[in-house]
Parts: structure tokens; sequence; C-alpha cells
């Protein structure tokens, strides 16, 4: 029997608490042993719960406590998340979490940490909910030299996405209904505004590429600015815009190399996978360059995916018990090994204001000569959509001095 | 530095071989050590190979140096795949293979004698080529009683059934193109009959459910028969047509209970994600009562995604070395813990000949009130489509005595 302490008692703790409770006997059937949740530490109590007398309010006691081998951190947020991880692990006991914010912000020190301590801290529950990607990524993709990797990994903004295609609902009346369904919070930025998508692909580009790189210095756009407008111009380009997460070596072949990456809309052809990814599934697309493209798609959140996730990480720690693991390094990088966002070969599709067709195309003409013009002449409504080449931000911005209504990455 | 030995230098055996070649850099850096291939078994000399020094004849050779401590077999066949692959076992080497005919057949007496020398026996590129789904499902999903897998097991089926969906083409124009781009055999059997996609589904099942079925016992329909009629009604119906893997717990809710599992055509709406797997690629759904669904996509063949598989299992007992660990068993099962296909509960999409329309749609009210006619009147072309409500294929037989024209399952 493994003891493990839970910290925190909300949604994912308590989830984690139901799978242990659920799944005992499957859990003992494949690692040989099941698990006991020892201690819950929180700073409420849960008088009618089954599991009220573990409760606990003070973290020494789990660190003092030999019998506890495993802890699992579901508080959330970066404070005292990582400062209890850190005391976990420098206990000499292995930490698994959901925690997003703490392993894209200090995955680094924490990893290191672990390692001098003979430990592990695992966190497959941290990108793409129950999806498992993380172990994937790092175990069975390991002979291949990763080169990149695209997500569509926040559930929030793929329900909006989807409902503004689907039903024809402005970004306002989406959102609106993703809250009152419980997608999305009251104040939905961090998900709207792209910061949990953000904090998910720094840690799949840490994992593929070693190196991390803080969330703040990453190019990060939300979903708020998309119209129904740029909808439609995507649906007559042929493809669907989502929130993607996309990182990459800028120079696929040397494994050294810079990288780039970014949060923000795309439009994807109808023929890539990841266009079929709609509501609040997630899914993650790698390439290395022995399996070519595998793709990994579930339930992005929800209370029991994320502890399924959590609960895998617990059964990897007790099916390995006293192995020393060879843990790979994540080595802090700064923003100048990352290639500029503004600078990346992109096509745009755009939408600019046309009072006049003729005078708009030729503009779009003289700038970009091979672009394709999507709005019909039958159909101008006083603005043109057209894509352009592969070009970059920069030089966009440039040919349009005066701005443009909206300019949407095209994925290649 | 790890010594492995490579049996069969065939695509596959060349394709580890030039994985290992290429990314070793990248493998030491994640694992810590470099992997040496120190022998080749091959009856073949390989002269002009790099590596041809390292070619020998004698398994023996392999079996008696203490330095080889993992065998990649890379044979195919039966025999002598699973003698080599036993002796090597009971030699005290790890063995890591993609013959999914040796797992499906002898995996759980295999992994039985992996477990009583201390070693492993891994077989993640047996299923599915390089995408990972044999160590997600053992480990990613441990946290869950699984209780159905479906898989799109095959490409060469599944490139031939998008010829006929996307191109019009018939059965056998499109086999004939497949064989010319090299996806199909010159004898196709294997592949067009279902044989192939029945190995993988067993050797899923017995990942998923603990019980390892005969391949003779299961239920295997091809594609032989399916033509561009069947395609035109199941779009019709809103879905397409794929050759599908299926494999569950009779009651969903007992992890004892029996297992169904068959390999046959399935209509899978167009809603369904494993609608969208088209061309050679493979995809896994996979349920569990934690995670819900999640489903594994990429290339299901080829030299260099086999490979990447099979690299990484050599990588991951390099990883572990020294580990004990936990192996869950399969425990052979007899026909007796099979549910019968034939008694499954399915709706079915039926195409029936109908010399006069009234008839026609009046013995299908007969048997079936709830029937939803597909062909409308003035596309009446002496045949009749109709999906039935759920049935089962006994009873479809009974109502119908004097047959139809074909009749496939409607994924659930």
């Amino acid at each position: 029997m493994t003891n493990i302490a839970i910290l925190g008692f909300g949604v994912v703790g308590g989830g984690v608490a139901d799978v242990i409770t659920k799944n005992n006997d499957t859990i003992a059937r494949k690692t040989g042993e099941h698990i006991n949740i020892k201690y819950i530490l929180d700073l409420r109590e849960f008088p009618n719960h089954p599991l009220g007398d573990r409760v606990v309010h003070d973290m020494n006691i789990i660190l003092s406590d030999p019998e506890v081998t495993v802890v699992a951190e579901m508080m959330g947020g970066a404070h005292p998340a990582y400062d209890y991880s850190r005391a976990a692990l420098e206990a000499g006991k292995h930490v698994v979490t959901s925690n997003k914010e703490v392993v894209a912000t200090f995955g680094a020190e924490l990893l290191e940490i672990a390692r001098e301590h003979h430990v592990r801290y695992l966190f497959e529950a941290s990108v793409g909910g129950g999806i498992p990607v993380i172990r994937p990524m790092s175990s069975c993709l390991a002979a291949n030299a990763l080169y990149e990797v695209d997500g569509i990994l926040n559930g929030t903004t793929n329900y909006i996405l989807t409902q503004m295609i689907r039903a024809g609902k402005s970004f306002e009346e989406a959102l609106a209904e993703a809250q009152a369904k419980g997608y999305a919070e009251r104040n939905p930025a961090a998900d709207v505004e792209g910061l949990d998508a953000c904090r998910k692909i720094c840690i799949l580009s840490a994992l593929a590429f070693g190196k991390s790189f803080s969330p703040a210095d990453i190019h990060t756009e939300g979903i708020t600015k998309i119209t129904l407008d740029d909808v439609a111009a995507a649906e007559m380009y042929g493809g669907v815009i989502k929130l993607i997460g996309r990182t990459g070596l800028c120079d696929p072949d040397d494994p050294d190399s810079p990288v780039y990456m970014l949060v923000a809309p795309h439009v994807i052809a109808h023929d890539n996978p990841l266009a079929g990814v709609d509501d609040v599934f997630n899914s993650i697309l790698v390439r290395g360059n022995a399996v070519g493209d595998v793709m990994f798609y579930g339930r992005g959140a929800g209370n029991l995916p994320t502890a399924s996730a959590v609960v895998a990480d617990i059964i990897d720690i007790l099916s390995h018990k006293d192995a020393e693991i060879f843990v790979p390094g994540w080595k802090t990088a700064g923003a100048d090994e990352l290639c500029q966002t503004e600078t990346l070969p992109y096509a745009f599709l755009v939408r600019m204001k046309a009072e006049s067709r003729g005078a708009a195309v030729a503009g779009v003409r003289a700038a970009y000569p091979d672009a394709e013009i999507l709005t019909a002449a039958d159909d101008d409504n006083g603005t043109l959509a057209f894509v352009t080449p592969v070009t970059t931000e920069k030089a966009l911005g440039e040919a349009f001095p005066d701005g443009v209504l909206s300019a949407v990455r095209i994925m290649p």
C-alpha cells in the first residue's frame, strides 16, 4: 500500500480522491498494490465527506510523515503550490501536479530539485486534461528528434469558436453560453486572452526541445477580436479558425536551433486533422523525424479526466519504485533564444475596408501580386477578404501601413 | 552504452537501424547513453551496408553474448520469430518487437516468461505503427477502468475505402491503386480480409481487459464485399464506411464481465472523430470510466514510424535499468468468455432488392416499424436502403430469411 497526500480538495483534488476510491481495485490489479489517501491538506473542513477524517491544515504534518511517499498538488495558483511542491521534493517525496502555472513557470527548477533528491516531479495533467500527451512525448516518441508541436489546448475558447462557426453566434453570445454551461469562468480572461494556452505550449515546448521559456516572453493573442466576418472568410478559404499554441525549431534539422512559439488564432484547412476538433475537446499534434505526425485527442478539462492523468502519474511512480529514473532536464532559456514571431513565415487571411473594390484589389495586387482574392465581385459589402502568399507579420504591416480589419495566420 | 541485436534486416529492421544511427545523440541526450547495434541476424549478407560487419547467421552468438541486453525482433511471421523471442527472454535479455502475429498469438506466454526471467517484453510497434497507444493505454490510462476500444487499425483498407468514398472508385480499382502505391501487398488477403486488424484488436483487448483471445476465435469480416452502393447508402445516412476493430466489456461496469470483439466494416457518423481518419492513417479510440474518450492518431505503418515505436521501447528499457517493473499478465481466455457477435446490439444499414417499392417498404415496416427508409421514392432503382433500430445480426437474419444485398453495422 502506498500512502499519498492530496494538497487542495477542490474540483480536481476531489476528482483525484473519487478516481482512487472508485478504481482502487483496478489500480491494484495493474500495479500490485492499493493507494491510501492518508492526508488531505485544505483550509476547510469536510465533516460530511467519507475522507473528512484525513483533512489536515498544516503542511508540516505531511512533510514530516515518512509514510507519505507521494504528494498530489491540486491547489492551483503559483503560491503556496510552488512552495509546498518544492518542500515536498526536498523532503524526498514524489510530487504529481495538474498545475500548469507552476509547471510552466517553475518546472525547470522543480525538475532539478527532484533530480537532486532522487524523486520524481510529474505533470501529465497539466496539459490536455486526461489526454495522454506528456508521457507519450517524453517516452513513446523518445526515438525521434521532435521539431514541431501544435495544439488546441484550451477547451473554453474551442467551445466558443465552435459555436461561432457552427451556430453563427457572436463571440459575446458564445462566451455567455460557455459561462452558463460552466465551461468558462466568470472572469474568462485567462482563457479567452490565451494565457492558459500559453502556459501549456510553454510546457510542451520545454518537453520537446529541452528549453524552458517564461510565458511572459511568448507572443500571445486570444480570440476576443475574432468576428463572424473572420469566420465567414475562413470558410471561403476552406477552413476554420482555431486558437492554436504552436512551437517548433526554427531550423527543423538542428535540435540546438532557436525555438519559435506563439499562441494565436489560426485558419486550419478542413483536411488538417486539427480542423475537426470541436467543442471542449483538445488535441495535440506532434511532429517527429521518424514517426511523422501523431495526434492525441480528448477532453482537455473536467475533474475526472484531469484526475485520470494525476492518478496515472501516481501509478507510474509506484510501478517504478526504487528505480533510478533518468530525468531529462529543462534548461531555462531567455527571450534571445526565441525567433521573432513577427518574422515567422506565414500566409495570412486578411480582411480590409474596400470603399472602391477596384482600388482595393489594385492595392492588394500591388503589395502581393499572387494574393488570392476571396470576396466575389457580386458579394461586395464594402470589405475585401484575401489570402497573402507566405510572408511575415512585419512585411504585412509594412504593405498596409493604414492597417487592415483583421489578419489571421494560416496554419502551414 | 547499451548493446542490442536486431533480428531480421528487412524494411522494419533496416528502419530501426536508420533511426538509431540518425538519432543516437538525441537518444543519448534523453537517456544518458548511446545504443550500439552489436549484431544483426539475417540469412543474407549486406556487404555494402555500413553495418554489414554486424551481420551474423547464428542466433546462438547473440544468445550467448552477455553484453547484449536487448533483442529487437523484426523478422515477422510466427516462426522462428516466436522461438527466438522466447530463447532471448529465457537467456535474460529484454525483447522488443513489431510482430503483431507473435504478440497476438503468443503474447500471454511470452509476457509470463519475461516476468519469470525479470526482463521485459515490449511491443509498442505491433499496433498502430508509430502511434503511441500500447504504453499510453497501459500506463497513462492506468487509473481508469477501460470498457471499450475501437480502432481503424489497418492502413491498406482505410486507403481503399477512402478512395471508394472520395473518388468513387470500385473496390477492385482502389485495391489496384493501393498495390501500385505500395500500400497493399500483391496478395492482399491479410489486409482486405481483416486478419491484420484482427491481430491488432486482440492485442488491444488483452491490454485493456487482461484476457488474451486467439485471433481464430474472433468474428472477422473484411471489406471485399463493400460496394459503391453501400458507400452511397452510408452517405445518405450521414456517415462513412470504415473497417473497425472493436472490443469492450459486455457489461461496461464489470471488469470481470465477458468481452465482445469483432472486426467488421462499420458506418461511422460524420460527427464521430474516427470518421475523419482517412487514407493510410490509423486511429484508436479508448474509453475509460474517468478519462472519457481519448483518441490516438497517426501513420499506422511505414518503416520509420514503426521503427520509432521499436526504438522507444528500447529507450524505455534503458531508462529503467535494474528496475523491477510490475508487468500485468494476460490470462489466456477461451471463446466461452466472448459474447456472441450475432447477439450484440447494433443498428444496421441495410440494402435489399425491391422490385416493387411498396411491397419492400411494407416488408421492412412489418419487421421494424421504426426503420428509417433512406431511398427516396423518386430515386427508385430496384433497391431499397434503410436503417434498422438497434437489433442483432441474428434477429435481422430471422426478419429477412431470403437475405438482403448488404447489412453494415452502424457504430453506436
